[in-house]
């Protein structure tokens, strides 16, 4: 058997990050810089004012006080969208709004509180240094400056920081498009009609909903019966619009009837692994088709699938966008119950983490079909593979469910 | 002035969660139970393998062995989706597969691989207990048992338990439905060209970006110039697609130009605040339109914006949804550098947390218009508002950036 840090360093080995994109703006959320962002011009790109009030020179407005205001001509005004340029006088004010570019010949901003709001005069009731009120060109980011590194999620921030710098497009990784094909004869579409034998099909639905989690765009591929022609059939049809395949069922240890594992020992490079883990002992990766897209074949155990997801999938699909750090949250907490594991096998316990009081409770039901149970926890307690069972109140290493 | 606790309450008490909807489970997740679920039926619905192998009645292979396999007549074989009626003849076996309905009368699967895998006979070398390798009807969930709390939100596993639950569809509160209408005559959409006085429109884009990051659907409306009837048009628009609505720029203290104060004067129950804060201090809240839907008047600058976007939309976003917790995450840290802050106003610094080291260090630039510098950062290093400074080596709260 692979131990889990072996299996996982294959798959990191396997993937080649997709080619950047261009990607206008709005749909670059999520997508990941290749290279450094540095700014073409100043950000702000021209003196401007950041406040309501009066543009004037300081040294006009020295002397002004409540009982001795500097009352000045106000010779105009500017709002903010004003292109016109506009000169100020000395010794006179220009009205300014909050964003309009500083008129020529003006060093600062007397906020509108300061005075008594005229307009045709006004009186000036406190002095302003110069460069009060002003934002000045490039006082946020001069040309050259980095905006934004190689290797950094574009975030919601980050975006926005893009268009004002004046960038309408940025070439970056965009997120792994993620196909989810779950086979099976026994499976139903949620909602309709079960006989015995049969169960509704829930995986693509959850590891679909997951890959979307994790950021991706995903879809699920209609329901596959255990036919190798049909599997085959869906894995090709899904190369077409998918950067990553994640199928689930069909891989079982002994089964004939494992339609995924004769589909694809006639295409591509996966291989069938057993991982020293529990859930999730039966895995397989590889690449398919032309583009070398990369395959998970995760068990149809649910819980099993889920937590493969987490430890392989996540890792990969970050992968694919050049970023090879860890992503879950991972630290020690206190078990608040004991538990067992199998000797030689890592386990994932499934736990509900009170984070502030560092106290972790292991489920009731560990089985890897237990839903329900997976559905209640927040968090996977791991278990060492040398670690047979631990008691209440050991220290265990936790990773937070996304 | 309001303190940030008093406004946000106010807010939270305007909000009405939106009613609940029958959602198909595929666009459920997201969306918030509004009633608890409960099994309609055990899950699993009926007694299946855990394993491929071979279905036996425990008590004819007590005393296989190694040395002394038993041997059993294999007389038929149920694959996974066989929803045929199978019976074991008691001292015979039935080939059976993962996820296979047990054949009635057999109450253990012996693993192929303690066997020889024999397909007209079978030689079982090892005894099983009854129940082995069985996973009972309603072993995960019985009947009754409740599956998933009112006020789940509902994630990957949430939908994929209620599919496997027979829950084709569920009763929940959506997503928000977002609108950001971003005013100004001295915007220019990203890209195009720059007069002096003018900028790049930042904000609609990085805050419908924030409403999707808080998993919510958001569109942004085109650019709207500063006249009160084109923002009247912008929002009553939006209102006929929207659940919330939010506003970026035109409402600073003292312009004439505020288009969006002057219209919303007209139009709902919008009241405009000075909420002790920096960044952040002008706000505006209310509701519009017959569903009385709740609009935020951002501020123009982008930091006051994405600011009361995380301290006071998120929140309102939740509320709709009928959760009223804290979703940021808070703690103490330790500043790494001197830091200053306005008498009477709570700053929102803008600081880069290594978690890790519990240390807090603020960016360098701190104005409201440094949208640059929020892009660095990664949480917010809150000063009270009785403090104007702290040294180095202080213990500050800190809310981590989504």
């Amino acid at each position: 058997m692979d131990s889990v840090e072996a299996y996982l360093a294959d798959i990191i080995a396997a993937i080649r990050p997709l080619p950047t994109r261009e990607l206008p703006l709005a749909g670059a959320v999520g997508a990941v810089l290749a290279d450094d962002v540095t700014a073409l011009h100043p950000l702000p790109s021209f003196d401007n004012s950041s406040m309501d009030g009066y543009a004037v020179r300081a040294s006009d407005v020295t002397t002004a006080s409540r009982e001795n205001p500097v009352v000045l001509v106000v010779s105009g005004e500017v709002a903010a969208g004003d292109t016109r340029r506009h000169d100020l006088v000395p010794g006179s004010a220009l009205k300014i709004m909050t964003g309009a570019l500083l008129p020529a010949g003006a060093d600062a901003v007397v906020p509108v509180e300061q005075t008594d709001g005229g307009t045709e005069r006004v009186a000036i009731t406190q002095p302003v240094p110069a460069g009060a009120a002003v934002r000045t060109a490039g006082g946020d980011a001069q040309p050259g400056d980095l905006l934004l590194s190689a290797g950094t999620r574009l975030g919601p921030v980050h975006v926005g920081l893009l268009s004002a710098a004046g960038h309408g497009a940025v070439t970056a990784r965009p997120r792994p498009r993620v196909t989810v094909i779950a086979t099976g004869n026994e499976l139903v579409e949620p909602g309709g009609q079960l006989e015995p034998g049969q169960i509704y099909e829930s995986n693509a639905l959850m590891l679909a909903a997951a890959a979307r989690q994790a950021g991706c765009p995903a879809v699920q591929h209609p329901i596959v019966r255990d036919d190798t022609g049909a599997v085959l059939t869906a894995i090709t049809d899904a190369l077409t619009s998918a950067d990553l395949l994640v199928t689930s069922g069909g891989v079982s240890m002994g089964g004939e009837h494992d339609a995924v594992k004769a589909a694809l020992s006639t295409l591509g490079t996966v291989t069938f692994r057993r991982v020293a883990m529990q859930p999730g002992m039966p895995q397989g990766f590889g690449t398919v088709g032309p583009a070398a897209t990369p395959i998970f074949t995760l068990p149809g155990n649910p819980v099993s699938a889920y937590v493969s997801f987490c430890l392989f999938v996540r890792p990969a699909l970050d992968a694919m966008q050049g970023i090879f750090r860890e992503r879950s949250k991972r630290g020690p907490a206190t078990l608040a119950e004991p538990v067992r594991s199998p000797a030689g096998r890592r386990s994932y316990l499934r736990g509900i983490l009170d984070a502030d009081a560092g106290l972790v409770t292991p489920v009731a039901g560990q089985a890897s079909h237990q839903l329900a149970n997976l559905a209640r926890a927040n968090a996977l307690i791991i278990v060492p593979e040398e670690v047979t069972s631990l008691e209440a109140g050991a220290s265990v290493d936790v990773m937070e469910l996304p």
